[in-house]
């Protein structure tokens, strides 16, 4: 079955969906998205992650497409139409097409809107992932990570140094010494202490809908968490370490830059974590 | 006449000419461009902007779509298809399109490549611009501004500010307070003793090729040139302040932040580069 794509307006097959050449999301990366995952024909965490969506929207000046209503229907209709049962939704949202290009905008075009979706295994309810690679390199990112935007040419080569390195995720660091997230997910370590430590969110940083989840799952399992940057050096001498996204869900880091984390293996507080995620995720499944 | 664009082999028009949705220059920002000015339908510098092109390409590990030589050639259709006498082609090449969306790439993929041009009036011979206006702003750009890439999302919304503020352009200043550059030309100014300085190149700004072509004119008319950072204030306080770019050529500065430059007129020195860089153009067009 080829894969449908929603595209302003239309559902059509994805070889054939496309977007006009001035698009200013292919001119100007002026655009947002999200990815959300579905489990069990569910979305997870829908609220947060409409939320933010409509947030980077007003953060670009960027109009609303339609309602939230209307958004949730077509998701509705992709899931269905792709016969996603577990895996993932993608949506963009653009400035819309401007004929002639200026950097400059209007605040009334209308914007642009795709959404696809993909079939995975069933993610969350599989084990946990082995420990993964992580590599440290500088952030390059503009100063607003904390808006979700198409603008992501320093995520994907840093993406591709962690590749090319044979690792999983590049740990970001910025002109302090400070890691900020991964190209794709939040960092997180476990100290000696057995606290929670993750960078609190400015905007240097996005607001990871899972790293959210996470620590309220974390807090009701009477965990310490405290939002702080923290180093290479400290994540070195964690006890464990792991990053989290809504395609990573909780992943145990067990080598950064080539020293080991920990004893090497995927640690109890991680396994714990990804467990308590693991069940949350069962429960949105269930409430189908 | 409806403008024709190229798109991947295909001369189609303007409004027909699409890409996929899930070409990484609109998922990612995972792309270059080129913006090459026009006269008598002469291309004014093409060696550099090809040189530039060429390079960005290559720091970002995107393989050449076609050869110099049938680069040029399609420049040249597209250039004659749009009947273009005066004005401008714009070129843009992305990594091309990838069904699964994944941030590392593959350096063997098939890139996009996408060309239009557009007809203005005769800009250079034109007189020189009044003097306009520009605001300052912190500069929350990544760090490899010298890649012509289209992850163009600050540099839109610093030009919004700047249009929202009634100024034509907006000066983005580092962390150590030195204008880097505007959001989409290089800026000078000229100090009391009639020296011109502008920022030198580093990852920090754009080579400009209008910039480059300034640069040589003013060397071979004796003027001093210096290649150096300066604050917003020594900029309030030069005799002259302009811009350069392939759609602004050289363009007078008369006010920064609600303060006048000089005496608020546009001066002698910007005068004689705008001069000069006029007849370098009517030159081009001559070798017609």
């Amino acid at each position: 079955m080829s894969r449908i794509a929603y595209v302003n307006g239309q559902y059509v097959p994805n070889a054939e969906a496309s977007v006009n050449i001035n698009d200013r999301g292919y001119v100007f990366a002026d655009g947002i998205y999200e990815v959300i995952a579905v489990t069990k024909r569910q979305l997870v965490d829908p609220e947060w992650h409409m939320q933010r969506l409509w947030r980077s929207l007003a953060e670009l000046q960027i109009p609303e497409p339609m309602s939230d209503p209307a958004m949730r229907a077509v998701m509705k209709q992709v899931i269905r139409r792709n016969r996603v049962r577990n895996g993932f939704i993608y949506m963009q949202i653009t400035r819309g097409v401007a004929q002639v290009r200026d950097h400059a905008f209007s605040t009334e075009m209308r914007p642009s809107i795709v959404m696809t979706a993909r079939n995975t295994k069933a993610v969350v309810t599989d084990e946990m992932s082995d420990g993964v690679k992580v590599v440290s390199i500088p952030d390059i990112r503009w100063k607003r990570c904390d808006i979700k935007s198409i603008s992501l040419l320093p995520n994907i080569l840093g993406k591709q140094i962690a590749k090319e390195a044979g690792a999983y995720e590049a740990w970001m660091v910025d002109e302090e010494g400070f890691v900020t997230e991964g190209t794709s997910s939040n960092a997180w370590i476990v100290t000696k202490d057995g606290e929670l430590v993750t960078r609190p969110t400015d905007h240097a940083i996005l607001r990871g809908i899972t790293r959210t989840s996470i620590i309220a799952l974390a807090e009701k399992a009477g965990l310490t968490i405290i939002e702080r940057a923290f180093t290479i050096e400290e994540a070195k001498a964690a006890k464990e370490a792991f990053v989290t996204s809504t395609t990573s869900l909780v992943k145990p880091v067990t080598e950064l830059d080539g020293d080991i984390i920990g004893n090497g293996q995927p640690g109890s507080v991680t396994e714990k974590l990804f467990a308590l995620y693991a069940a949350y995720n069962d429960d949105i499944g269930k409430s189908a």
